[in-house]
């Protein structure tokens, strides 16, 4: 019997032979995930620091021979005036798998920290030609790297390295070429643009399309949410090896100490109490404590319900005014509605749910669209796979609101966490989590109950404008019989009365 | 302003605090994903050697604080008597994530070689206790192997390491500890083993689950698939980067010769055309070809239309009479049939599309229920993203088939390739190429139509049975008749007349 054979390969090798898992897998997706990787890589690095975005992206095709068919290979550009990348840092933050500024626990739109590697490693395995990056930290100078991936060994390849003057930009431009299906993928990539510019109504972002047409989504709002911070390990979200790593780092003590300094939001009442519920000393060093004292450690902190809940604070939602600007301005409808959930936490992760509704107006069509988006990421693939998709299609019931099937209304649901429950490296949906599921709920019906309330007034207006057409028919009528009865000639002023009970009924919305 | 600051993890690191992406998310989930992930390896690694398979599969609690309520710990052993895995390899390829003999183009359950390294890796961090792994490759003597994973460095710590005699057992055993939530997964773990039982008909599957009950899946068939066996790259799944590394290899001499002994069915007269429609010399050394050579080489290879189809010799479908065995085995159905498609392939790896239908009996209930497989694994979860669902409830109209819509009615999906298009590391569902689109609706198109056929049948067997009661009632008066007209007193034979009829019309069966 002939022995098995094993073999080691690289995380860029991984991923290289499994590019599905990243939202890689045809000339059309694949331009789809790399433009947008890359344009939240830049509003990342602008929001961390409360910088107003300005994103440049201009995808060129590439000629080769004369035919002009797609697939084919396109230039991709993508220039923003975020934070700047350290020149020592570029190569391996674009050229190694599993290297990266997004581990952390932090509301970040890169979650896995691999988008703008794996564009740049699907555009070298499809064109066979480097990437250029060049980034300023200072608005003094610049530096460029011409450089290409060794996919076996996840390492980066310097091509060329130089210095030029920046004069005040300060930001970050990657050009790469990659083969892509613009044909196939205009429109995903159109409305991924639209719905960022909802949800970010305070970048302004120019996209150059390949065929030379600018699409330009402008500045609505000058206000920036709160950059978001970052913040320690709620108990719920504990493992053990986390325990483990926690107290190897520990500088040492007693273990109440060391539950108040690296826990979130665990303070010394809190620490003491639970120390009596799991039964441990917290006088005890915890660098002190045995194997299996860790493990029912540990799940004494999952099942200790006196926790504090995850502080929403240390996370980022859009939050109303902001969220109002964007629907104002990228759908313009008749009414709208906001609900922003107070935050919750799945497994010890921080979230907020903001649902948005928008109804009526010139651009929303008939019928019941859902717009998804997770720490402002639109999610625009697999639709039927979301927890959101799932709340709207099975658990609501618009009957129950009033509101007609056909009704011209968009649900936007945004979920912020400092880890978004993905199902995929490709970031396309949300795990149906039940605490997530519940918000969504919450939120959907929040938004529907102040759409009916619209609508019913919207409604007794209707029924009393018309009521008082049939009066302003027989008024006059009736006014003369009345001032015939009373023996006068001077009609009552019955036109003022009509008009000021319509001004009354429709004088304040519920927004 | 800050600097931004970049980190490096290591892969272990990544899918630990991803654990989501490759079907880890919870207890339940992960106690699945765990038995699972342990009896697809221990499958390949007897059908790879064409071992008629043993596998026996124990999951015990781990009473802590005599605690008894789900999630807790339990202990899960899985022993097969498989190829056995080298001593020397062992700790690598079960505590070491991207280290795996599963990364190769060959058909084989596993896909992304981390499935027994992640449910290690998940036992470790819920219960903070060492995996024990034992392995006999030779009958003579085993080595066994307590070791945990150090998570942040992706590599085996090994804690003892043992020798003993096999005593004629050849395989492996596994036997780990983690948190589990049987009480929310046992239907699925049962499912699972039963709908493997399905597919893998020639294999003894031993189950004692966590209550002490035996579920015994029994052989049905001694008959073996042909092992799968690797094959060469097919010319229109090649990248840039493929090339390049293939002609890195390459002994050196003519480009028409390294098609030849690189590709998947390229033979001289082909590889001639190709390089002729290329417009490149056929006497070239491939290593002297530049940069945008190599990308219009590729990019001909993709283009090029004269290419064989990949064989689907290199694959191992479950094949009619195995399929069949294990339907008859599991479902115990009135009529089935099975549909065994062609080889195709999608982006250059071949595939093989095999459909079962199953109707009527004791166990099929009333409605369509779909059971779809991978490889020959089970897919349980994400029914409504996959591509055969999606064939099936878009796609199909049981009326056009004259079928009820709750007809007791099973249909089994079974896809089988070198590389099945999944779109998560945690094998749930099937990307919708529209290769494999393709293949499933005619192979489903298939059984119905069979079954149609065998409706319509029973359906004119049963209008017959009918006419020959209502004949059977007549037939003595119309013969008394007949004899009295022809004026004798012996009767026609018009017993023997109806029951021919009847056996001629439903003698042979289309299965």
């Amino acid at each position: 019997m002939s022995k098995t054979v094993f073999t080691e390969i690289s995380p860029s090798e991984f991923f290289y032979r499994n590019r599905d898992l990243a939202g890689f897998s045809n000339p059309s997706r694949a331009l789809y995930s790399a433009v947008r990787e890359l344009v939240e890589n830049s509003l990342d690095s602008c929001e961390l620091y409360k910088i107003l975005p300005e994103i440049y992206v201009r995808l060129t095709p590439v000629q080769i021979d004369g035919e002009n068919s797609d697939p084919k290979h396109y230039e991709l550009l993508v220039l923003d005036n975020g934070s700047g990348i350290e020149a020592e840092q570029i190569p391996k933050a674009f050229g190694r798998i599993f290297y990266g500024s997004k581990y952390k626990l932090r509301q970040a739109r890169g979650m896995f920290g691999m988008g703008g590697t794996m564009s740049i490693l699907y555009g070298q395995i499809t064109t066979n030609k480097p990437v250029e990056i060049a980034s300023s930290t200072d608005g003094l100078t610049f530096e460029k790297f011409i450089m290409m991936i060794d996919i076996e060994r996840n390492t980066p390849i310097v091509l060329t390295r130089e210095k030029g003057a920046a004069n005040g930009w300060r930001g970050t431009k990657v050009k790469l070429r990659l083969e892509g299906d613009y044909l196939r993928s205009s429109s995903k990539i159109q409305d991924y643009f639209k719905n960022t510019a909802l949800v970010t109504p305070y970048a302004n972002i120019t996209f150059i399309d390949p065929n030379g047409k600018v699409l330009h989504y402008k500045r609505g709002t000058d206000i920036m949410p709160e950059p978001p911070r970052e913040t320690l390990p709620h108990p719920h979200g504990i493992d053990v090896e986390a325990v483990k790593r926690m107290i190897r780092l520990w500088k040492g003590g007693p273990i109440y100490k060391f539950m108040i300094q690296t826990f979130h939001r665990v303070g010394e009442k809190i620490a003491l109490d639970f120390l009596k519920y799991a039964g441990i000393d917290p006088q005890i060093e915890p660098k002190s404590l045995g194997n299996d004292e860790l493990v029912r450690f540990t799940e004494a902190l999952h099942s200790y319900d006196k926790f504090l809940p995850p502080d929403g604070r240390c996370l980022s939602p859009l939050g109303e005014e902001i969220f109002a600007a964007g629907i104002v301005k990228e759908l313009k409808p008749e009414f709208y509605a906001i609900a922003a959930r107070e935050p919750s936490a799945y497994s010890g992760f921080p979230f907020i749910v903001e649902v948005g509704l928008a109804y009526g107006g010139k651009t929303i069509q008939p019928g019941l669209k859902l717009l998804r988006f997770a720490n402002r990421i639109p999610l625009l693939y697999d639709e039927g796979s979301d927890v959101s998709w799932k709340v709207v299609s099975e658990e609501i019931d618009l009957k129950r609101y009033k509101v007609q099937q056909d009704a011209p209304l968009t649900i936007i649901t945004h979920v912020c966490s400092t880890k978004v429950p993905y199902k995929t490296v490709g970031k396309e949906y949300i795990a149906d989590r039940p605490e997530v599921e519940k918000e969504l709920r919450n939120g959907i019906r929040d938004v529907l109950r102040k759409l009916q309330v619209y609508l019913s007034r919207v409604g007794s207006i209707e029924r009393q404008r018309r009521k008082m057409n049939i009066y302003s028919r027989y008024m006059p009528l009736i006014a003369r019989f009345s001032a015939a009865l009373v023996g006068t000639k001077k009609l009552p002023p019955y036109n003022k009365l009509i008009g000021l009970d319509v001004f009354q009924e429709g004088g304040d919305e519920d927004v």
